[in-house]
């Protein structure tokens, strides 16, 4: 192993040596330290590239050790970044060839929504376990034929739920969990953006849907793990105000109403046309939770009002990436320890029904 | 006209001197500085008694001349208060006989929602003018009555919307009719409050409804003046999750949607289940509006975060019962000049005719 000064002192001050060090290298230190999860990574684009990426480089049990992309020159400079060997550079024409790789254990998939089947299919027949963004596919049908998949395969399948292992939501949890603020009996989420001319999630074919598939997909997952039940009803109602070519094929707003076996009403919003700062509010017999924002990278906030306590109103300390350290490990510790995710395809499978009911209530349709 | 030095004392320590004079003196003062609008309070609850009389003690346009109520006591305690003579208290019984008084311009009605149908067609009928508290009366053919009565007797109706005679929500209006915040995409809103066993509010008779009724229909009217449009389609959701007693005749929850004929779309929740800070949030193309407390007495607080400016986290200097001081002379100056009132009784049928959608859509009755 030969490092200059300057590439020393880079790596130093990333503050993530170990995981920069060359494979074989790395792979001596994961055996004296346990099993790493080695990911070959699917899409280089933002979210693989600004965020899962450096949230495993900073990971003590996941590494990667792979990657997929149509565009070699990107790929090369990432694998120099990353340390992977040239050879376990895919296209997505060769992509079946990780099948024979050693290297691999699991793939993260970060491609526009449509393709997520397609690439997961192909991933478990590889033998390979697969965390998949989210939403998990643009249909339920492609959803059940991951699970399938993936099941067959006898291969782990998790949704990048990355709320469900953040800190201030598990706390959000705990807190209605423990009865912190009572009875719950209303919700409030909405969560969106102004988003951009040319977009690929402005492609139906791509994306499925417009921004309940992309962003309301936050509001939805979390309504649903914040009550711990399955709505018994939904209903929605959609628009478009901004003629001004972006939605010709998905939806600009999307507003929605779930009502829980217990009777809790949430009432929901989300769109591409406004910036919205991703929030929940939990209204309880006791007190009132409110976090916001909710759902982004970094800079979450818990505030609480209860009934004869001091209101409580707190930033996380959990500054990006550790986020997606977080659910990069926690699936390492599922391949590990042979558990199943918290966030599984069935769990994917059913924002997807939801989200095809929403759909379908406010005149849409889903896929 | 003789006052103790205590009781002048008292009387300047309220800051409202003129108000306390006894009714001949303010006769000659009423004619030194332009007419008072001469209020008969219909109903000494919590509303009028803590909110409404004090307001007009504050006012320079309206005074309190005559009061009904069940109480005798009671009603010659705030007779005392408010220099009314005894004369002018009538029972429930002798109302009609305001007709021969002419002490007295309008009625304000402050008693529960059923009531304020009769009260406000007996006014009519007796030549007064009207303010009724919110809703207006709990069905809308009741509303309809009250409407063609005080037209056919040429007298004014006014609904009691002090939301839209507060400075922050006409702010509010403003910003958006500017297009500070570009083009509004969505709405949420929410009110309500934990109640307490054996109000009347939980008694359908008297109530019509529960929290929308009473509550809901703040989130549902500001919705319509912040844009300025009627709803295109509502869609409701009811629960009841507290099985204690108190909801056997009204909804303790209530959700509901609406899209506008431009597409907005507003989610709105309402509860007597739980205390919910009243505020609504609008999500527009440029930023975002947040009004919290929106719906209060006092402590209003404006927020907004726009593109490119400076965040806005303002709190609005009104102390209590300014608000009510604000409608009480509205009224006085649309009488005064033969206006027709801005929250009129066809502003309160048009919510009546919404709510008794949205109940119908989830399953209730209105009334």
């Amino acid at each position: 192993m030969n490092l200059t000064r300057r590439e020393l002192t880079r790596l130093m001050g990333a503050g993530a040596l170990l995981s920069k060090l060359p494979l074989s290298a790395q792979a001596q230190a994961n055996q004296s330290q346990g099993q790493k999860l080695r990911y070959c990574i699917v899409g280089l684009g933002r979210i693989s590239m600004q965020h899962f990426m450096p949230g495993v480089r900073q990971s003590e049990h996941s590494q990667i050790t792979a990657l997929v992309s149509g565009h070699r020159q990107k790929a090369e400079k990432m694998a120099a970044e990353y340390n992977v060997p040239l050879k376990n550079i895919y296209t997505y024409d060769n992509y079946d060839g990780i099948a024979g790789n050693k290297d691999i254990d699991a793939v993260y998939i970060a491609l526009p929504n449509s393709m997520h089947a397609e690439y997961t299919i192909r991933a478990a027949k590889a033998g390979k376990h697969v965390l998949s963004e989210k939403p998990m596919a643009t249909t339920v049908k492609d959803s059940q034929a991951m699970i399938d998949a993936c099941r067959k395969a006898g291969k782990k399948l998790m949704i990048a739920y990355r709320c469900q292992y953040e800190p201030t939501n598990l706390r959000a949890i705990k807190w209605i969990r423990d009865g912190r603020i009572g009875k719950v009996q209303a919700i409030e989420s909405s969560n969106g953006f102004n988003i951009k001319p040319g977009e690929w999630r402005l492609n139906r074919k791509l994306a499925g849907g417009g921004p309940l598939m992309d962003v309301g997909i936050y509001s939805l997952n979390a309504c649903r793990f914040l009550t711990g039940e399955e709505p018994a009803r939904v209903e929605g109602y959609s628009s478009v105000i901004d003629h001004d070519g972006r939605f010709k094929e998905v939806e600009e707003n999307l507003s929605w109403t779930m009502k829980f076996p217990s009777g809790i009403l949430a009432s929901c919003n989300t769109t591409y046309g406004a910036n919205m700062d991703g929030y929940y509010r939990m209204h309880g017999s006791k007190g009132t939770l409110h976090l916001e924002p909710a759902f982004s990278y970094e800079g979450l906030r818990f505030k609480a009002k209860i009934q004869g306590e001091h209101a409580v109103d707190e930033p996380t300390n959990d500054p990006e990436p550790r986020q997606f350290t977080r659910e990069a490990d926690y699936f390492a510790e599922c391949v590990r320890t042979n558990k199943e995710p918290k966030t599984d395809g069935e769990e994917g499978l059913r924002d997807m029904k939801w989200m095809a009911a929403i759909y379908q209530s406010a005149g849409l349709k889903e896929g």
